[in-house]
């Protein structure tokens, strides 16, 4: 049997030195799930920029680019609700779903005319609360963005990030609602 | 070395009898996701019908049965975003906000009339997508409801359940809204 | 639609000022990996304290205790395979066989002599690397157990730890051996 | 509001016919547990074979493929105690030091003489009980690996799985031990 000799390891204990084992740790931190949602609501801003400065084509490049590196897609299905699709259209599963919602222009979703080609100068989330679960991270709250009136849209939005194996938090459900307002 | 004797070993392996190891697995099936949506459905139609025939208490008193036992009050704020709530009160992350959604007669929540107090008659789940990831699954759809008017309320969803170690799924996430219209 | 008055909401910006949301994480810390280890050290030593000081039984009672707090088999089968076992009883998925490992006296576990009555004065863990994976954990290490000669015997131990709806880390996983030593 | 004309709904729910909703699920199955372990045995094989026919160079290219496709060191540390490695190298938690146990040769790791070099004809894994949890997986039990002499060698393992982005099971914990054989 293998013994570690006594007086050599009453010494490591006295010393209380002790090399610390590597870590492995996929979960999420709150921190990184604030810098997801902030780096949406940027990559909004960015988007309807491009959109005002250099036209449709460089928002949908942008916005594909965003959807490729910020959505789960290339997982699977994504449970995306945006805030103004209607039936039969209402669920944007696929890549060219959300693409056409954020920047129009796709003869298959007719309806759709680009919600980030709205002049959105900021954009900033406030959560309601958050629920961190390993890998997964789920949050409800308001979005608060700003138009190029200054006038400011309030949505009601839950997000679930998921992180892959290349270490990115990636939007797998998002469900964003206009507040209801009684008639 | 420990060593299993050849001529048993190759009689075990001829015979190709084992005895299958026990498998302790807590991920929810797609089947169990289904029959917790429609616990759900089922649950709001027998509040309507508990409040219609016997008054807002026994509602009340269902209602919270159903909250204890169907979502996960029990391990910390529930992500609840109700069909019908509005601001400052739209997020229910409290036992106590989500019944007074439910069945109303609440001073702390006095825009609340009771969702479930509507005669509802008749409900029903359709899914846009479903993920499973181990004792979680979210998904994503219509629900219809039907009113004693006969007429069918469509809500978008976004559910989130989670198995608890009691082997029941709960509601950790439950985002609901109308569709939108444009105006 | 709802709209925050652009007045008020620039000022709360502005402001910097924001309530926290409230953050359910059940995903667990490098800090209770350390102190689930150091807690089942301090097991086996007050186990083995209490059987020397008070006898078999008593050791039976604090370890029953122990196992019922500290190991997942109100969850189901633990894979646990002590350091001292052996065919056909090698591996130990039931309270009762892991009950005996560590006091003896069961007749239905003959071999057993009792691990935890050797008089072990003290134990310490030393990882070699650790995951941790939302409400799981795994450490792969040495653990050192001091005899009451003075003699420290070494353990190559995997530990898989869950957190369960309590808020405790039990132990679902258990696999020591002895070092090899070539023949 | 959106509402589904009533006959419309009415002659749906009649026909009974809905499109199935997809489903992405990432985690385990038994079925899949159980081919992730016939998979390591007849690797093991394999690469004894290679070695045997074709000398160390291919062995240890072979093994190299095995360990980058079916062990998950692109994630991290893996939890890897082998059977027969000696302090201060018990733990291989790097995939230099899963290859050197594997098919020695290498001066970094000198007690190496390569695991699976020794002719292995036949593997099999015969386990005490399973854990499936999400897109992870933990078993325990025992695998027998026939020598070319025919004598059968019968380890004690715990292996746990999880899946990868590209669907792949990989082993992210892995402790092999001889049995216990009291002195």
């Amino acid at each position: 049997m293998y013994r570690l000799p006594v007086a050599l390891l009453a010494a490591a204990m006295a010393s209380g030195v002790s090399a610390k084992a590597p870590v492995y740790n996929a979960n999420i931190s709150e921190a990184e799930v604030l810098a997801a949602q902030n780096a949406w609501c940027g990559a909004l801003v960015a988007i309807s920029k491009a959109g005002a400065e250099q036209g449709q084509d460089a928002a949908r490049k942008l916005a594909g680019e965003v959807i490729d590196s910020a959505y789960g897609y290339n997982l699977g299905p994504v449970l995306f609700k945006p805030t103004l699709t209607t039936a039969p259209q209402t669920f944007r599963t696929t890549r060219e779903g959300a693409l056409a919602y954020f920047v129009g222009g796709d003869s298959n979703f007719p309806a759709d005319k680009g919600f980030a080609l709205n002049g959105w100068t900021a954009c900033r989330a406030e959560n309601a609360a958050i629920h961190i679960n390993g890998d997964t991270a789920t949050t409800m709250g308001n979005v608060m963005i700003t138009g190029k009136d200054g006038k400011v849209t309030t949505v009601d939005k839950t997000w679930k990030f998921k992180r892959t194996d290349d270490g990115k938090l990636r939007i797998v459900v998002h469900h964003s609602s206009l507040p209801y307002s009684a008639p």
